[in-house]
């Protein structure tokens, strides 16, 4: 099974790694802490519950506890979902995280394409969508949808979200709306449907977040999952064992939630340097979409680039700086790529590099 | 979803937990170290092979690479070789562990039950299991072998193993052999059929094994499994999110195998330990069966025990003792149950509390 992801610094020689979207502050000094700690504890099995870190997820969102639901990773809780709910006809928007259509091949399910255009720069729109959904005429039993998405990075305002969810609502589609790279955004609760959930009774909706991404915690796996709908649930917790998060990774989480001025520099950083970076592809002559995420997405326009199979990618990696060739991502081909952002410094040994191989031709 | 296993330390106020069959050791200091030591890299993903981690368990099992595949402890590769073989007729054996129904219910495979009997020690004889099955006339798709069975703890020899693996093999039977107690045996070579399954090409066979139980990693969780099979173990691959192990457990994993000296003390320990304590619940009267693992399964025959629900539990659990109930294994009731071995100062202050309730008959 090839790996397709970003992150894979284990089968390269990778000084730096720009593939994985990570908060570049790295993992937060107390959380690092409170692993060592829980360490004591860890002949002992984890709480099948996650009681402890769910109540503090409870009051940090304000959020029952009883609509949380843990899993190891985010990605851990797309495949439990998908199994819970077991449609038999999805929705997946292209390019988006390729783990949704994986998870749902695992339950057979039949999926159809949404294609997001090039010409109107891979965005959203809404009401587009719902026309063309109506136009397929098929019954649809679940659609994903990732805001930020990844790999563009473009984000769908909360109004808008809530048109297609009430669409959704009306025709009894399940959304599992995924908002791991939420907070990276510069006014998060401009996009999230959170609140609406629960404002507007949105039961069929499973609000996906992670702490691998904001936490710079991917190597602990740990994501949660909110959801209104109780049977849900349940199902997922009949199909999955009951230790599935480590103890280490609920201390992790709880000491997590703790670092509020931690996320608050990681989104003043991300911001700024994102900006930087843009632009700076931008005048080295990449075509650059406009991410509003802690990564971007942008396309390798020059001459000799076109047709050939990642030629930045091989000619980054032969520096060893990692990127994520978007290639194997439907409806993108070998001349997009995704990077994340980082601080000044190593954005800036990344820029002098990539300059490098543009002038050099190699 | 009730909880049903031992451990559940979370909802009940507990001095000593007797519930959950772990090294009494605790978990290894190196392994501790190791732990703490891989936060600092914990930012990034994990390595989707565990690669290093299968490199040394290949060297300490004499297996190669390419047939050993990590899980998020031993449960998690449970329903995933059940997703990935997806059986319509699987065999069951009772009483044993609970998690094999449960996977096998996420694939609506239809069970059958071989119930161990009371009059014969719950004992497991092969040569009457095969002529079972050949009697049934059911082509099963698999079966789960438990080996130390949990919670009887009784091992089969390995030739007798064998035998039914040959048996399965021209049957085309897949079988998952849970040797996650084998360690604790006073000669765990003498039960196991990993050089079997190798020498003898049985390769339908998926050997279960766990770091949490011998190297008491419960809250850490890391599993594995060895099997010939190329095509299934790619099956399962395809089946789960890549980083289904944390780096922390892959770094536990690495250190742990080193713990030659701490898994020799673990056996002698267990060996006389187990045996101290068989003998004074059978002299307190209790009905013991003849358990060779790190756990002890009796029957709790006092005359106001018959027909009450978990009498014995609801009596320890006031002296904040807890014991694991068998009552909700298939084929036990209220009076069955089983604890684990530990150190003998703790097994002196369990049988001092026990010996109280039943002086007190309260």
């Amino acid at each position: 099974m090839e790996y397709q992801h970003g992150g894979d610094i284990y089968t390269n020689s990778v000084n730096l790694d720009y593939s994985a979207n990570i908060n570049p502050y790295g993992l937060p000094k107390r959380v690092g802490e409170a692993i060592c700690h829980a360490v004591e504890d860890s002949s002992r099995y984890p709480d099948s519950q996650s009681s402890a870190l769910r109540k503090k997820l409870s009051g940090f969102h304000g959020v029952s506890e009883e609509a949380i639901v843990c899993g190891n990773g985010a990605a851990d809780l797309i495949f439990q979902v998908v199994s819970a709910v077991r449609p038999e006809e999805a929705l997946l928007i292209t390019p988006s995280f390729l783990e949704y259509e994986q998870a749902l091949h695992t339950v057979s399910c039949n999926i159809t394409y949404y294609e997001l255009k090039k010409e109107t720069g891979f965005l959203l729109n809404v009401q587009e969508l719902i026309s063309w959904m109506e136009e397929s005429r098929i019954q649809f039993g679940m659609i994903f949808l990732c805001n930020p998405n990844n790999p563009t990075g473009f984000a769908v305002l909360k109004e808008d979200m809530e048109v297609l969810l009430d669409y959704c609502k009306s025709k009894q589609i399940f959304c599992v709306m995924d908002e791991c790279f939420n907070e990276f955004l510069d006014e998060p609760q401009r996009y999230s449907v959170l609140e609406s959930m629960n404002q507007r009774e949105f039961h069929s909706v499973f609000l996906l977040k992670a702490f691998t991404k904001i936490y710079a915690m991917a190597g602990i796996r740990l994501g949660y999952g909110i959801c209104y709908d109780r049977n849900l649930l349940d199902r997922i917790h009949s199909l999955r064992q009951p230790w599935s998060v480590s103890s280490l990774a609920q201390a992790a989480g709880e000491a997590a939630l703790s670092e509020t001025e931690y996320v608050k520099n990681t989104r003043k950083l991300i911001s700024s340097e994102r900006e930087f970076l843009k632009s700076q592809l931008s005048s080295l002559g990449f075509y650059v979409y406009n991410s509003m995420a802690n990564y971007i997405f942008f396309q390798d326009t020059r001459e000799e680039a076109i047709g050939e199979d990642k030629l930045l990618y091989h000619q980054m990696l032969s520096n060893k700086v990692l990127i994520r060739s978007c290639g194997n991502y439907r409806g993108l081909d070998g001349t997009y790529y995704r990077i994340c952002v980082k601080q000044r410094k190593e954005n800036e040994e990344f820029l002098s590099i990539l300059k490098t191989i543009l002038e050099k031709g190699e």
